[in-house]
């Protein structure tokens, strides 16, 4: 069938569609979400594209004899304009489509069958309702070992990637713990005993502040590929944002299909992890899996059998992988959102005594696995030698290397590093103990006082699980740009009557 | 955060999507996939439009400080108009979703669950890839009888349903059997003898003709639902396109994602089948199950397992069904294509002696059944009485009325149908007699030649098994519409070899 192409002025982002009217399709023996190919006469192309159908009634919109193709989509056709005929007949559905009916039906995949989903994911073949099918199949049905390791390497190959030798040193978390700023920590230890850690982070998804969002207040972190490559030869070592990166883009498709599903199956989690590291050339990596309520791992047992899984495949992807399963109850210190993150991490830099302990404790922990890893420290001893490079302030020295090489003021003082104005203390009404600090509730104050977009909003727990406190005390405080956001947060406040739950000692009047 | 409207000359059909610039959805901390809830100062609804979010980094499509939204959505909003303004905010994700994922996990759902999930996808509060994953998820987990009952009840009362009182019949057919006119034939027999069959049917998805394709050659089928009250009290009996009314929308939208995905849960399937015979206030229907290989019922025993949980489900919905497991082995009749089935239905109404055997003893059958439920003749007799109307010439002059009642010419003549004048015949190269006909390659070839959107093309089978043939005799015959597609299916033959499959009498040779 001949038609006539009109441009529509509107993305479909990865997938391909084009649009046609209800009466050509039917002509077509076609409906909505079925494909179509198309050839141009014009085009230099070869062979022709494939794209998804969609179907208007409307004839002001697409008439009879038109064919709607989208910008981006338009694209693929070299000198196609407005208004060029176009010849349109039916597709055939792709093999990669069968290859996931097979996975709905509860077998097993080939690692060429995971190649071919990999390969028209990223070629915008397979429309969403497939890659939703594909990504609900997985949950309910899984991936076995092999599978995963396919899926691994074949996101890995969807996109560019880096060899920086044989010593690439990481660390990841699988996430669910608020104020998790130890990257900013562990990444300067690390760097500063000589050994190579390209890290690459994430900005926040659903938490107040990803590792990003925190680094992004000290220095810029967007670096294309070349900058990135002088980064780690001058430095060997940087914070920056994975996303500037074109790694594993076919992880991202399933990403941005996963997350409005709200899917994360342990099937696609652990490629999902491993193609990043792989991409970035790393051959050693520390996984932190903290683990309790709020977090993917409500029980230690469920994290160390997660750990146990994720090591054996990671090795068959080539990477040596080592996991911490680590406490979650609580915020990991006081401080939550970018700007106090940042404050809260080079203030232990530049000194050791500042503190806070939970966050020295889990960063040398993490950094000590990797240092033991390298041959750097004995076994059990990693940790101290961590905590001794902090305290040297080494650490520091390399930070400071890491912020000006990136492209920011190496000389920023934590006091430098701009706060909300928009301000509200809360004191305790009783003594008592802290018995509780509720994830939860802290997570959804700092979204509403602002973040994780606006950088100098987030909130200060000043008393945490175990502490005395006395009528009066100062517990909790919270930051924001905006009065209007403060008063949102403050009401949360209110009503959940904060995070920081206080028990007497009494426990029970009988 | 406030917005200005930019219409987007595009519909979505009907998922509710909106558009921001990317920069103002990190602002409100929203991704691609999210809700957004919109409210204007001058439209009148009180309740906030909930729409899933979509996200352009092109600031020429969408820039920052506009929102785009599409024709169908604007509709939504009394008054509103291209840069008007709008106040955009985060919205809460639908309770049925956490239903959807509840299903995912594997659990079963309430009424009310199931009452929440179709009024979301009713509304556009549930998107696509929402409505593929619980689509997925029951076709891996399965539905009850008593989750099916909910579903049924629930997509009838998303549309109109019709109450024509309390005795009224049905048939319906599973599918998946070529040339399969056995409605034009039942209908006029049941009406007859004065009991009311409102039957609506769809037009083929997937087949070369769909019931309303073949009665559309004889009248029009499309009527909205008064001119169907009018033509049932008029004739008790129609024969129109179910499609034209707005018979449970529900399990429409439920189909829409169905069919991409090649997904007919039995879960879906069932509840698709009974929420639209309810809608027509059925009472009473009979169920034509074809088994064997190219139908959903490759065995019989799969055929049975279906028919019982089928009648179970009717009965708890307030339907008495009986079910028919049928053969399916080779098409009813001769002919397939529109026209073709329209014209051998005609023939076989007009003169008994005419035959096909097959097509008089599957539509006596399936008649018998219903004579039999209506007590209109003993068990065991109704095939008997199904025959005699037929023979008698009453079914013929009752279509004679439907087809008048409907705007058709009642004194259509199988002679006057018009078909394709592009015809090429094919004649046995060797002795034998016919061991198979294969469905499947006679659908390729139907559909090839202009099936079923032409409606005078199709296909027609002179010898089928069991039969003898001789060297030369004719064996099928192409007509199609255009010489362009009668080569494509003369090719489909020739590569083939045809669906007429000839051996000799040795069965091997030693």
């Amino acid at each position: 069938m001949k038609l006539k192409v009109k441009a529509l002025n509107f993305e479909t982002g990865n997938i391909k569609v084009v649009v046609l009217n209800s009466k050509d399709a039917e002509k077509l023996g076609q409906k909505a979400g079925e494909r179509v190919q198309l050839k141009s006469a014009k085009s230099k192309i070869s062979k022709p594209l494939i794209a998804i159908l969609d179907i208007t009634y409307s004839d002001s919109l697409i008439a009879q004899g038109e064919i709607g193709i989208f910008l981006d989509t338009l694209k693929n056709f070299e000198n196609l304009q407005n208004h060029d005929e176009i010849s349109v007949g039916p597709a055939q559905t792709p093999d990669s489509f069968e290859y996931i009916q097979k996975k709905i039906r509860g077998m097993k995949l080939t690692s060429e069958e995971i190649n071919s989903i990999i390969n028209d994911a990223i070629s915008g073949h397979l429309s969403q309702i497939e890659l939703a099918s594909f990504i609900t199949g997985v949950s309910i049905n899984g991936m076995d070992d092999y599978e995963m390791t396919a899926l691994t390497l074949a996101e890995t190959r969807s996109g560019e990637y880096f060899n920086f030798g044989p010593d690439v040193f990481d660390k990841h978390s699988t996430g669910g713990v608020p104020g998790n700023k130890v990257s900013l920590i562990i990444v300067p230890i690390i760097a500063a005993t000589g050994l190579l850690i390209p890290k690459t982070s994430t900005r926040a998804i659903t938490s107040p502040s990803g590792t990003a969002d925190s680094m992004e207040v000290l220095a810029p972190i967007t670096f294309d590929s070349e900058q990135l490559k002088k980064l780690i030869s001058k430095e060997n070592a940087c914070i920056v944002w994975g996303g500037a990166l074109d790694i594993s883009p076919a992880d991202n498709i399933l990403i941005e299909i996963e997350r409005p599903l709200h899917m994360d199956p342990i099937g696609l989690m652990i490629p999902s992890i491993l193609t990043k590291k792989l991409s970035m050339g790393v051959k050693n990596l520390v996984l932190d899996i903290p683990c309790g309520p709020g977090t993917k791992f409500p029980t230690p047992d469920q994290g160390r059998k997660f750990a146990i899984f994720f090591k054996e495949i990671a090795k068959s992807v080539g990477i040596h992988a080592e996991c911490a399963l680590t406490l979650a109850h609580q915020p990991i210190g006081h401080c939550i959102g970018p700007a106090l993150e940042a404050k809260e991490a080079l203030t232990l830099l530049k000194d050791y005594s500042a503190g806070p302990n939970s966050l020295i404790e889990k960063s040398a922990d993490l950094a000590g696995i990797l240092l033991e890893m390298a041959g750097k420290a004995q076994k059990g001893k990693g940790q101290g030698l961590a905590k001794e490079i902090l305290r040297s302030g080494k650490a520091y020295s390399k930070m400071k290397q890491i912020i000006e090489a990136q492209g920011g003021d190496p000389d920023i003082k934590p006091e430098d590093i701009k706060l909300g104005r928009f301000q509200k203390e809360f004191h305790a009404i009783n003594a008592g103990h802290v018995t509780e600090v509720n994830n939860s509730i802290i997570n959804k104050i700092a979204k509403a006082a602002g973040c994780p977009h606006s950088k100098a909003s987030g909130v200060e727990v000043y008393k945490k699980q175990g502490a005395r406190i006395m009528e009066g005390d100062l517990i909790f405080k919270i930051y924001s740009d905006s009065q209007n956001n403060l008063n949102k947060a403050e009401k949360i406040y209110n009503k959940t009557g904060g995070p920081i739950i206080l028990g007497g000692m009494m426990i029970e009047r009988v």
